[in-house]
């Protein structure tokens, strides 16, 4: 007992636990939002925390939640942790890390003498990545009402499952859990994860107190001609959805992806109808993802990009759909400040960094205080199934979001509604 | 009795009843090579064959014979047919128009007064499209000894499973049929088929005397990159496998599709890795068919083809499979003038044309004197869903078709060794 103390073997051995669901040939993790292999992820954490003494619930967007109780119940509870779900060929930290150490600093405070005034909660959110469910952050975006449940319920994966079928299953594996209610309200909210980036291995930095997101809009871009044989039909007389794509995504990599340093664009998915050798490609629809963190460009860049969409597409049709316009956003000045002190009282180096990927607290940061805390990952590798981040870092982010967690949950000043 | 007649009717309600099989929901046919659509076909034809006393057989490669035994067990059968199989949303004619137009005449025959001298069989040829399995007319190779049996087996579809495991159950599923050696002695191969072209519809003509296949190259090609988070990754430090498909695929539509009026080039499949919207892609793996009338010029453009996928291919790797290298092939001018005396002699309108589109008929041709039977399809359409061919045609090609091998059935000069 005493103070609360991370414990890094726990919370890494639980890391390497969480990485066996969904555990791909390579060494990485393919754990898609809803799946069977998200589910077991889901088991290993309530049990943990169940042992613990906390309480598990859930919500009708599928989130997870982990209570640890308050003495007072009036007082706002703080908030912390990320997601679960992957990328198909993903890695053993993005995410999972700030489920893991949200609950290990959970952990921490249940076996130390300290009596949260406030409930301390750890989240995992449904389907951060977006990569079987398109878009990403579906659970924070219901929970801060941004998209209604009736348009994330709708949405289909590639197999043609609706995320209603897919959450309907999910509450039937778990019906003994209660249900919280969308969106109720906060006083803080932290997410511990890995940089994505190469700003502080690069720096020799192990804590990054992350000033705000950079902007980031996504559209999926249907392009319709019309299918032949690849024997018969003269040059000039096709509608090749594939060459549309090719003269489109030419444009595109070369205006939109070389207008700066500080952009980012991506052709991440693509799909070819009927695509067989033979014939003459019919459609093709395709993912775009555009980042920056200046806002104005953002807006230009979008809207160069869809005229080029345009411009190039005859004699094919397009069909652009929108669907993630996130502007950029900026956490908590005074949170950042209690993170960084933290991190100064361990002799933790750290900096203040931008983070180009998005993260559910994007979502969050209108709704109560919110911030987040980067651990290096190695090479800036993520979404990718060698990525890497050493374990004393892994504790040390841990340790720095459990004393931001503490003086959060015994400052009673705060948690007045 | 009398004279061997098609009946057009017959005809046409066993075309209507095969397009059952695979049917889709736009009126078209998903019928993948040894598939379970495939096998119902191959039950409807085995059952209509033996009810009119012909026998059904097999080979290695899961082609399918029907058998009207001829006088004369010395004489070299005659051999007619196409193939069961189509593209995912192919039509109900190609492949399938040969297949019941030559079960058709037999049937006819077998309904006549007519003796063969030799056997007459019917075939439908495995894997003509190559949609599933990759290259097609694997059945016309195997039999051609073009492709090894080895080879042919270790070919995987999309889902993994290999031509071996797939030929099994095919086998089990028809374990009653008797077996045929592969390449077995023949007196002449004959294929109707619907022209997958505008020709004969432009020039108002129903019976095309196919001259020859235009020469076609089809290439495997696998761009490799390195995959990364589309959030976070600088544009400088991608490895993005579809940036470089992209330039690639832009200068081959230019120069190599572009290269004259009788060029086809297509890319009809592409798979994109890991294709999750917010990762920047890894690899992309792409066909190439390249079809050209003039030999010399298909060789020219196959070399071009292969400097401008190394050229553009930097920061990723290139990996190249060549796969099909046929070139232009002549058919029998012999049976050409026969198909030709059919036509004029019940005023039929006809000509002469080169298929632009590739047939089992370009293996047989080397083995014995073949020849093609095209007839009109509306628009030139074909390998789609509303491919259409008139009755009155349907039953014109079949007719032809009879004529010529009635000639050859019972001209015992023919049928010696």
């Amino acid at each position: 007992m005493g103070m609360p103390r991370i414990d890094g073997d726990r919370l890494w051995a639980s890391l390497l636990a969480l990485a066996e669901c969904g555990a791909t040939a390579k060494g990485g993790v393919n754990r898609q939002a809803l799946s069977a292999e998200e589910h077991a992820a889901w088991r290993l954490v309530i049990g943990w925390a169940r042992d613990a003494g906390l309480t598990a619930s859930t919500d009708a967007a599928g989130n997870l939640f982990l209570t640890l109780p308050g003495s007072d119940p009036q007082a706002l509870p703080v908030l912390t942790g990320s997601h679960l779900d992957s990328q198909p060929t993903g890695g053993r930290f993005d995410g999972v890390y700030g489920v893991a150490a949200a609950l290990e600093a959970l952990l921490a405070l249940a076996e130390s003498d300290v009596r949260p005034v406030c409930d301390v909660i750890a989240v995992a959110w449904m389907n951060e990545e977006g990569s079987r469910f398109a878009p990403g952050m579906m659970g924070s975006q219901a929970f801060a009402g941004v998209m209604s449940m009736a348009e994330i319920e709708a949405v289909r994966d590639a197999q043609g499952i609706s995320v209603a079928e897919a959450l309907a299953e999910q509450m039937a594996v778990f019906a003994e859990l209660p249900r919280r209610s969308l969106g109720f309200p906060l006083a803080a909210y932290l997410e511990a994860h890995i940089e994505q980036g190469p700003v502080l291995e690069a720096r020799e930095k192990v804590i990054g107190m992350v000033t705000g997101i950079q902007g980031k809009k996504t559209w999926e871009i249907t392009l319709s001609g019309m299918e032949g044989h690849a024997g018969t039909l003269a040059m000039a007389d096709r509608e090749d959805a594939l060459a549309a794509f090719s003269r489109i995504a030419q444009r595109l990599y070369e205006e939109i992806g070389g207008h700066d340093t500080m952009v980012k664009f991506t052709i991440g998915r693509l799909r070819v109808e009927p695509n067989a050798p033979s014939v003459v490609p019919a459609k093709v629809v395709f993912s775009i993802d555009l980042r920056h963190p200046d806002n104005p460009v953002l807006e230009h860049l979008g809207q160069r990009l869809l005229a080029i969409c345009t411009e190039q597409t005859a004699p094919c049709r397009v069909a652009v759909k929108a669907l993630v316009d996130a502007p950029s956003n900026l956490f908590d000045a005074d949170l950042q400040a209690q993170i960084e002190a933290s991190a100064k009282r361990r002799e933790i180096p750290s900096l203040h960094l931008l983070s180009a990927a998005g993260h559910d607290a994007r979502y969050m940061a209108p709704l109560c205080p919110s911030a987040m805390i980067f651990i290096p990952c190695k090479g800036g590798v993520s979404h990718a199934e060698h990525e890497w981040a050493e374990p004393t870092h892994v504790t040390a982010g841990a340790q720095v979001l459990l004393d931001t967690l503490l003086t959060l949950c015994t400052d009673t000043s705060r948690g007045e509604p």
